[in-house]
């Protein structure tokens, strides 16, 4: 049937927690735009507690701009209350609306529907909302969709504090086995399928069924997978059979790679093909869930952490009409409005990037710089394989290696001895004779959801090639691991 | 009895909700540093995972800062990846920690000490929490703090966004009576003392006792009223003797005006006296409930949305170590910081308007711009309040006006004729007629807490004058509000 707002609501009104009831906006302003039209006369707003713009001490700002992930050559972008019109500091500093300005708004929809990461329902069914970061918005879904009788499956190894905040109310979190071979990375969907088909009769039978899944689908934290465009198109298969909900946590897609080369290790096809953004976008990117989502059952978190500065705190939520409605009212009375000023500055650094206004050629140009963003992140993706390849404990086969094709992670399993003492115990011991040599890593363990569960799955450190100054450093880190592996283990 | 961590423990744990007991947070990182040192030799970090600063597009950037509020002269503030040296790009655009900025911290720490805004307690056990605006920290602080069998105090016409946080705790608030007179602004203390005396039989007597009051004491929104220094100390004593936690919430604070002159209306003893930002801080600020806290049971709310700039999302929160910990975990897995850029623009902002990097002159710089502001705010109440006493409305007794000694509001008495009909539609019926005369302002009965509690309240506007664009402009507004308000009960 066709997707209206009605059947949204019906639909997914059962995907509401019990918090959500409670959460009533008292709007006291007036949000209806005046009638009032006079020749020569301005109608006057005593309304806002808002101050003048007179009384901001910012007359102007300009920022310079890299014309190239690493680059040197700058391009000056200024900034006043006036300019550029489409968003101007004189709105950008002052109280704004929550769901962020209009002109971000448009250009974040046009940059998502040139990829294709828009569901394929009635466009007017479904809304990009600009938020303070991924974090903050899983955070708010998560109270306003679960609570005591939720249950939301997770990928066994996953981002931590996204776990705090579905135990914070009150749900119940089922780990999904994942699998690390290089031609099935992620979720292990032989696995999930019996979970789903025989959950009455499963581990979890004490619990109500799923009603969200929480992935990373490309290059997941902490393990570096990436599920295939096949394994996505199973798992959506799954949600519609089992009636769950996709979050799709998506901060790694931009940072995509080819894959990695034996024979010539260093070999960057980003370079070596003069990969054009067309053939990025086409042959590269992997296709999103919501890209396949034909019910309004995905809500897709991007964010601008990755491809343009952390300190930003800016992202978005590509939701349909119904959650979208929930999520801003919530972000109205907390968050209240996203930064205004990293909007500002997010917004005309992408502008200036490109050569015209056109929205088509601002895309080009944004796509342009996290195309290039991906090729200096596959080259250093490059170095730390070929070192961990030709590291001394890999060659004494002290650990193995799990290939990313996308993202800033890479996972080593260390073969410790499970007779000798508990696989925590000794990554525990290993990490400080790393600290000893000089290098830190994340421990693996500690982005288990549930370690019994996991337990094959304790033995890993997770490594970031995304921090280092250079490829030298890079090097540098896995000599002092491998050393450590080597001087713990052998 | 000495305050000690523990004592603010054992004293703060009933305060605590049973929210905060399900929240954990999964640290997966290590938080100690490294104890390596070897000469020559740099530690490498590859747990974060943060791109290296090369990948943010930004190079530098540079912002004009004006003089003084309102004035054309500016300054060009240059900030880079290493400058300011103690706050510097390369920090600010990465992931930073979610308590802010430490150099930001400390000043905003040292500013509140200058003005005597910080607890009678040892030092040690109170912190400033850099957060993203006075409105979610107020959330958080309501879902770290109250559930189901808590009370809040409120005064009975507020800003009621705040109200919608605590009912979504599942909270209640019981309302208290405002005195709106000149000599006696704010919360009525005779009622609330009799009502805290009398809870067991008064009628609240379904409730358990109030833990905390949420309270504007300066420039309250929506009815400007100032609480004086004695009513302060009458409720913190109340607040000790029915052990209760005050929650001042001061977005106004700074702009406080002296009184307003009948027989000279435009006297602004800013100017007229040169008044100097000791005498500023001493006799015209207010003495706040975080000044007279020597228990840990006042946390006080600022913001930079008022004195800087609504866009900026930038605020902090003073409060003992037990409360401190408690929203500083909730900020961790939410927003995970403040926003960098802000903290930025605003830290290099501040220290660009003094002559040196000195704490002193920094500080001194600072209570310049916003007693500058203050001057400007005072100009405005002057130029607002002599329209509305000079008004047609006003000469022919159709409505009265509460004079504000701070913030941004004026709220004006219409005296509807109760037996006419009821009031809200009145007022309703007479704000159509404003927006006819082309000028709008806020219904004051849209902020009653209780409508039933607040009937002799129903019937004001909320006017500000801090957005018109000259004084011209506010007397224009008046004027109309004068017309419509002539036109519609006359």
């Amino acid at each position: 049937m066709t997707l209206t707002n009605q059947e949204l609501r019906d639909r997914f009104a059962p995907f509401i927690s019990r918090r959500d009831a409670d959460r009533h906006i008292n709007i006291f302003w007036e949000t209806q735009p005046s009638a009032f039209s006079e020749p020569g006369k301005q109608f006057i707003e005593l309304s806002g507690g808002m101050p003048h713009t007179s009384f901001f001490p910012i007359e102007s700002m300009s920022v310079n701009i890299l014309t190239a992930p690493g680059s040197t050559d700058t391009i000056n972008v200024p900034i006043t209350h006036e300019t550029p019109s489409s968003l101007a500091l004189k709105h950008t500093l002052q109280y704004a609306l929550s769901e962020g300005f209009q002109p971000l708004i448009d250009f974040v929809r046009a940059f998502v529907t040139r990829l294709g990461n828009v569901p394929q329902y009635d466009p007017s069914l479904w809304q990009c909302l600009i938020a303070n970061g991924s974090c903050d918005s899983l955070f708010k879904i998560f109270q306003t969709c679960t609570d005591e009788r939720s249950v939301v499956l997770v990928e066994e190894l996953t981002f931590v504090p996204v776990i705090s905040n579905i135990l914070a109310t009150g749900a119940k979190v089922v780990p999904l086995k994942l699998s690390m071979r290089d031609d099935d990375q992620g979720i292990d969907t032989t696995y999930m399928e019996d979970l789903l088909a025989n959950w009455e009769t499963g581990p979890y039978a004490a619990y109500d069924r799923p009603k969200f899944l929480y992935t990373i689908p490309t290059g997941q934290n902490p393990t570096g997978l990436t599920q295939s465009v096949d394994k996505r198109r199973k798992i959506y298969a799954l949600a519609q059979k089992y009636d769950f909900v996709i979050l799709e946590d998506d901060p790694y897609g931009y940072l995509k790679f080819p894959k990695f080369n034996h024979e010539k290790p260093m070999e960057n096809p980003y370079i070596s093909t003069e990969m054009t953004t067309e053939q990025y976008a086409r042959d590269v990117l992997m296709t999103s869930y919501i890209s396949m989502d034909t019910d309004g059952r995905v809500i897709r978190f991007e964010t601008f952490s990755k491809i343009f500065a952390p300190g930003m705190r800016l992202s978005f939520v590509i939701l349909n009409n119904f959650f979208y409605e929930k999520l801003l009212k919530f972000q109205e009375i907390t968050t209240r409005q996203p930064t205004g000023i990293s909007q500002q500055i997010v917004y005309s650094t992408i502008h200036a990037m490109a050569p015209t206004k056109n929205t088509d050629d601002v895309i080009e140009a944004w796509l342009h710089w996290i195309m290039k963003l991906a090729c200096s992140y596959t080259d250093r993706r490059n170095v730390m394989l070929d070192a961990l390849y030709n590291s001394e404990a890999y060659k004494r086969g002290l650990y193995s290696v799990v290939e990313p094709s996308a993202g800033m992670f890479i996972i080593v399993n260390v073969n410790v001895d499970e007779k000798r003492a508990p696989v925590i115990q000794q990554m525990d011991e290993l990490i400080r004779v790393m600290d000893k040599h000089g290098v830190r890593a994340i421990l693996g363990y500690k982005m288990a959801v549930d370690r019994e569960f996991s337990k094959d799955h304790l033995n890993f450190f997770r490594l970031t090639y995304a921090y280092a100054d250079n490829h030298e450093q890079l090097r540098e880190a896995v000599t002092r691991l491998s050393d450590s592996v080597v001087e713990y283990l052998a």
